[in-house]
């Protein structure tokens, strides 16, 4: 299976292109999208919606990803071999990262062997190749051909996987009875996930009274499923991610605590329930 | 063939999930994507959705449909056997009504055996299981199973499709020489389909003349075609749904009307031409 | 494998119901989406998606392609193989222009024969068939019968390719010193995408200074690749598509200038250095 994801959108070709070239290559791979509105050129945003899919996808899933703001500089064109069996096939700058973390590599290579890259009659002609499209030019290509069965050593040269790109992203932090976490993702239905994982979940939803600042409001809130939390009043739930998130049901938490991805939210928690309030 | 229909939208990767597990669990199967922009929670335009293309759709086909704004409650995952064949999976909140009217039921269950749902290495470490994301933990698997060749009864436990979840939809309403009808839909291009079916249109089409208000607006132009319509006026047509819908060439009926989705059309015909104008 | 392009959007149901029909009358046939948000109706600029996509589909692909204001009305129903082997089923409305230009047709047929078109059992009882959808109504099937094994000549009847209707589309002229072209797409990212092609990119390229009116402001930096291009400000490159194009990197170019589609750009370019600035 080839696994898409990019910030390429619907409305040009550029996806249609890409798959064209997979099936061709490796006739008969099954091909899934699983997102291509990343906002454009948002290589975090990349890193989280291309983790959310990681864990759910066969473990010989090839993840054909490309957020790729550096296309044509030094940045180079990779494949990741990880601990699970998966492969990730895309720009060494950081849309890994969040895989990297959970997922150990056990392999990385440089797509530098133009032989595996779009076959000479399919380059544009007279053109300077691969300067600009290289989701099309190497990474479809390279793609179909480890889907079809190319030896994963075969594809590139070696190197260090510690010397992958990471992005230092932000994290929830704990100190006593606060955590502050930022927003990492906002989801169509405007439910707010934020950093605040598995490790620090159990605290944030055992504790008998929470207070957590977002935007200009106070979410206190808690329900154990989407569907049992209160209405019309934001609420905490576990996200389908594993993560903390904030909803309304029936609305839009975005909109109606006006904040985004990147907004810091600050919990105070206790064990004990307050004996003010 | 599964069918996929929801409110999950694009942007994030619901839907690439549910289908990298249906590729696992029933690999080789079809996918079709019926439709993933079903305004968010909003079960009776997923109906309709779900509806225009039920027809359209081979006997062996399991749709796969999901707008569920009670996840996590009381309401209960399903699976619908219909007469032609085909099979509905998702919730029982009435996204299958429309059908339910035209394709008779005749088997449902409760998807009540987690043996069939999301196996065990691929559930988010931790969680209690099948709160929030059915479209993942339950139903994506289980629609895969029952291509896979899982025995329909297997899946769950019986119960009467009579007492299925039905929505109390509007419908059109002719009284003498007039017709009342709400709008249930707006396509892309913003043609307003309304509640006048195949047994009221022949009437409507039929009648030398007719008056409609729509908003503030009267539309009596009709065209036998889409592309017989007049230049720039709204006209009624015949939709390829089967419904009486309104049009404006070259233009958005909804925007140039000022109406939308549950808004009251009420058309006056007379069988003979009127004799003032 | 069948590729499909289309104006109707994800949001209705139109294009899921064009796919399933694909599926049934060919079992297993890929389908591969190029792009469904052409702009409504607007067949020039569906020519254009068109043919970006044109030259990296296998050589034994059928493209699939509807953006059809005048279905309905007498405007043919056609299908065309060109020089390359792909085939085109689609209107004769002009949307295979741009392919026509360089791929040449070398058989045409009038879709003409209603056993290839939807099959009874399928259509919608009791309705005039063929008025309003004949992407599901004739295109789907005819194209999945093709894809399965109907000899082409066996669809319709011949006609002479030199009739197809053709678009008159815009050009880029040179006139001395002084390119001028219409910007032909804006992409995603908003990069301006002009006419100006292979043919005259060296010189606009190899030319030492150059001075582009694109709306209210000049245009004067290029990069040999879209990631080399400066910051902040609008830069010439040599797009994807082979055609010289304009960018803001980690920006919008077409917000940026506040130009879209059918803008005309004015380029002095001159084989030496400027002796003034």
């Amino acid at each position: 299976m080839i696994a898409l994801l990019t910030d390429f959108g619907l409305s040009d070709t550029y996806v249609g292109v890409m798959k064209a070239i997979c099936l061709r290559l490796a006739p008969g791979v099954p091909l899934v999208d699983l997102t291509h509105d990343v906002p454009p050129q948002d290589v975090a945003s990349g890193a989280w919606a291309l983790w959310t899919a990681h864990p759910y996808l066969p473990p010989d899933t090839i993840e054909l990803a490309v957020v790729d703001p550096g296309v044509g500089t030094s940045r180079r064109p990779v494949a990741i071999q990880f601990a699970s069996g998966r492969i990730f096939v895309g720009p060494d700058n950081g849309l890994a990262t969040r895989i990297l973390a959970s997922d150990p590599p056990i392999h990385a290579i440089v797509l530098d062997r133009p032989i595996y890259w779009l076959d000479a009659p399919y380059r544009p002609p007279g053109s300077d190749p691969i300067a600009t499209f290289h989701g099309r030019d190497i990474f479809s290509p390279v793609a179909a051909r480890l889907a079809q069965g190319l030896p994963f050593a075969e594809a590139g040269s070696s190197f260090n996987p510690a010397e992958l790109v990471r992005l230092d992203l932000p994290a929830a932090v704990q100190e006593g009875e606060v955590i502050q976490a930022p927003i990492v993702a906002v989801d169509r239905f405007g439910n707010l996930i934020t950093a605040i994982g598995p490790d620090l979940i159990p605290a944030l939803f055992a504790a008998p009274q929470i207070h957590a600042e977002v935007g200009q409001q106070i979410v206190s809130e808690r329900a154990a499923t989407f569907g049992a939390g209160p209405e019309a009043i934001p609420f905490w739930y576990r996200d389908s991610s594993g993560y903390a998130a904030i909803a309304v049901r029936d609305g839009n938490a975005a909109q109606a605590l006006g904040v985004g991805v990147g907004a810091i939210v600050r919990v105070r928690f206790s064990r004990q329930a307050a004996n003010q309030e």
